[in-house]
């Protein structure tokens, strides 16, 4: 059996199941890549934390050094995440002509070009698959499998904090700060949430698979990004009404080579394959031209889940026998030329909730201002949901297919009547269609 | 841009989807591929057939001769079906130094040996993603994506027929054979429909998949096999009942290296991600030791979808610059060893049902014939389904885990009882524990 030394950056939740996964799996690993794998060093910050779980301190060190400086290491596995150090020790190991594997979505989806371009000048591997989804073979499924195919759309649940709050709220009808407070509780939620609940990392991730998907770089500021801290209780129940459920999609439209990229708060039927992906599960549904409607399920985070997307990207370089170069996977350079959709040109329906006084003529009012600025209303609802003991009700709105920007210069006006109290809710809706 | 020659064998819905893909999505596939392919011949039986789109006609062929003595023609695709003369074209094509893509799930589960072993010593890529699941990338997930993995179970529902027959009965109330012959009328299912509708294909493709993820060769008689057409509306009804609904699931679980092969019509609970698989959509899920719950959903079949694995497999080969040879996934050697379970010895829960006299003692008589053999019951349900004007009345048992083989010993005696009419049916229920 032919052996392969590779090292670890980083020894936290990924580092620990990528560590596990080759200990406990080193006979399948052996079998399917024709290498035994020795992980020779581990770099930490603190070699005598305790980690909960056994690993041989004489391979821990706080040096970069003694990695980068051993030529009989032929794999570098980053799992430190962030920016810095990660970048320069990623850049560093590539130059000694290690392989590199990663983990880290924020470093690919703001600085990803530099990286694939000294992969390339280098003559190693660059590969990446645990960056977005976790254990979901996404990435793999998109450079591989959809090659014969345009894509048309893409639809990811790709952050599991998120959508374990929605399915929270969903399914106890409690309130998005009740439940946050449990996720943190439970190590759900991180203890500083913004980069999940405000859609960044969605956001970083839909950065990356459209990359992927449509051959052409697409940078974090192109995608539209909102979070889900303003969905209530009572959004949830107006979609059950609907038939509804509310998820955090991250949403990539071409049409007709002008891409539509956003993240945000969405409205889908809950009969749609998407809309029983629940807890921290996260989906990933593309349409090709050829193959139609295509989704990927699965566990998008946790140590063991992600540990399994690093180590099939060590089998990977282990099966182009570690030493042929050249084989990184598309990204790196523009395949097509696209365009990017600014939000206000963007075609959708939408679900608008409103506090308004509770007087004649108000909803007329608000109706012909929608009218005036071309969105069709499909249905105005007032029922049921008035605010007690106070002058005010709750108006929802659903429209018809239309502009997003004509739709928010009617909201800039309803925002100046006497008779509004406050613009509660703005929901995008999606049919797949 | 380099050029490439290939041919296809044969030009129905696969051949037709193919040719279409390869025109339609030619810069997609140059561009991903570093290739321009041309379709140098086809072979038919009949050059005059009006095919409904356009192909040119000195580019079909009824010689196989024509193509095998073509040097130019890098790589043959194999979209004829059956086994002779697919299994024989296929041989002399790899004898002459040409890699090989097939869709052919019949002659891959009962010849697949063969063809591993002679494109394996003539240095040719065999490759085969579109034989199970069409558009569904599920063979390139297996051997690539789960390479770090144990594999524990796979469930898959595979064959598009059998589940547009299903959710037809489901969602219509309709009976059987009034659903079967609508998808003949409708072209979902065939004139002749014994393979799919007894789970033949089914088996087929569970031999293929589970060889793959449990390396380890799995001939189609180590599969047990039940089709659908013992399902009649009133099992339909009664799942309902239990907030479960009937699919035929191809399923394999690996208890400490002993392998349960089965397909047949499973009870699944209605909130499980397999559920939600209707009409003609396919899935398989997946459970790996690191990875967890993994599921692949799509289309599994049609000319496009089953196009678009052909094509994915083309450009795999044209990646591989078509000279590298020996590349073949890890199907041909037994990895593992494996024992199989015979039907009687697995474990699963039942639902069973029985028509009897409608007279005092027979409940009793019956679940003590179950006590005796060890089956512990959960319920009997005996309410509102009633068989009109006669003495007769409908049972349904639903017992916890048990041996099949006691359950079989069981209705054996149960089937002595003068008071039995008829025992109905026996559906397996699967809690994906
Ligand atoms: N967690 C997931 O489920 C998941 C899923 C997909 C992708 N990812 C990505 O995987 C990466 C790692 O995430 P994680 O959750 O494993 O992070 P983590 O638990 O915070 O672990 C980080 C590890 O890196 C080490 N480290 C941090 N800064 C270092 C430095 N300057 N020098 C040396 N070592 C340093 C830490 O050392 P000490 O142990 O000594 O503190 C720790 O072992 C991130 O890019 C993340 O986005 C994570
Ligand atoms: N249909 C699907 O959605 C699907 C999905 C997955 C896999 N598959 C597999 O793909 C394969 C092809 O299926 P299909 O549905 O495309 O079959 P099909 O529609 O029956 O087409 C068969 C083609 O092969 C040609 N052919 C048959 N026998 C021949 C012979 N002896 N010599 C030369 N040509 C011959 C026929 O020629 P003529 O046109 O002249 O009659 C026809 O073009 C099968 O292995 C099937 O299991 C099919």
């Amino acid at each position: 059996m032919k052996k392969v030394k590779i090292a670890l950056l980083g020894l936290g939740n990924v580092g620990r199941g990528v560590w596990k996964i080759l200990n406990s799996n080193k006979e399948e690993i052996m079998k399917r890549s024709g290498y035994e794998v020795e992980v020779a060093k581990i770099l930490v910050r603190d070699k005598n934390k305790e980690r909960g779980f056994e690993v041989p301190k004489e391979i821990l060190t706080t040096s970069f050094n003694d990695i980068i400086e051993d030529d009989s290491i032929k794999i570098v596995i980053e799992v430190i995440g962030g920016i810095e150090p990660a970048r320069e020790y990623m850049l560093e190991a590539m130059k000694r002509k290690k392989h590199i594997v990663t983990a880290n979505k924020m470093l690919l989806a703001t600085g990803g070009d530099e990286l694939f371009e000294r992969a390339d000048k280098e003559g190693v591997m660059f590969l990446y698959e645990a960056s977005v989804a976790g254990g979901i073979p996404i990435i793999n499924g998109i450079n591989e499998s959809l090659t014969a195919n345009k894509v048309e759309r893409l639809y990811g649940i790709v952050n599991g904090t998120t959508n374990y709050i929605l399915t929270k709220m969903d399914q106890d009808g409690l309130d998005f700060n009740d439940v946050l407070k449990e996720a943190q509780e439970k190590g759900y939620a991180e203890a500083d949430p913004t980069s999940d609940i405000e859609g960044y990392d969605s956001q970083y991730k839909l950065a990356i698979l459209s990359s992927l998907a449509f051959g052409t770089k697409i940078r974090v500021q192109d995608v539209y990004r909102e979070g889900i801290t303003k969905i209530e209780s009572i959004d949830i129940e107006y979609a059950k009404e609907f038939k509804k459920v509310i998820k955090l999609l991250a949403v990539v439209k071409d049409n007709y080579g002008s891409l539509d990229l956003r993240v945000h708060p969405t409205m889908i039927s809950e009969t749609h394959p998407l809309a029983n992906v629940n807890d921290a599960f996260n989906a990933v549904l593309i349409r090709g031209n050829a193959v139609g409607d295509l989704m990927f399920y699965g566990k998008g985070a946790g140590d063991l889940p992600t540990g399994s997307a690093v180590v099939s990207d060590i089998v990977s370089i282990l099966r182009n026998n570690i030493d042929i170069y050249n084989l990184n996977p598309v990204v790196k350079n523009n395949l097509w030329e696209k365009e990017f959709y600014d939000i206000n040109e963007i075609d959708s329906k939408y679900y608008i909730r409103l506090t308004v006084e509770d007087k004649v003529g108000v909803l007329g009012e608000i109706t012909s201002i929608f009218g005036d600025m071309n969105v069709s209303l499909r249905s105005v609802i007032q029922k049921g949901l008035e605010i007690k003991n106070e002058n005010k009700v709750t108006l929802v709105l659903v429209t018809h297919i239309c502009k997003e920007g004509n739709v928010r210069k009617a909201l800039e006006k309803v925002a100046k009547l006497d008779s509004l109290y406050k613009i509660n809710n703005l929901i995008r809706m999606e049919d797949f269609e």
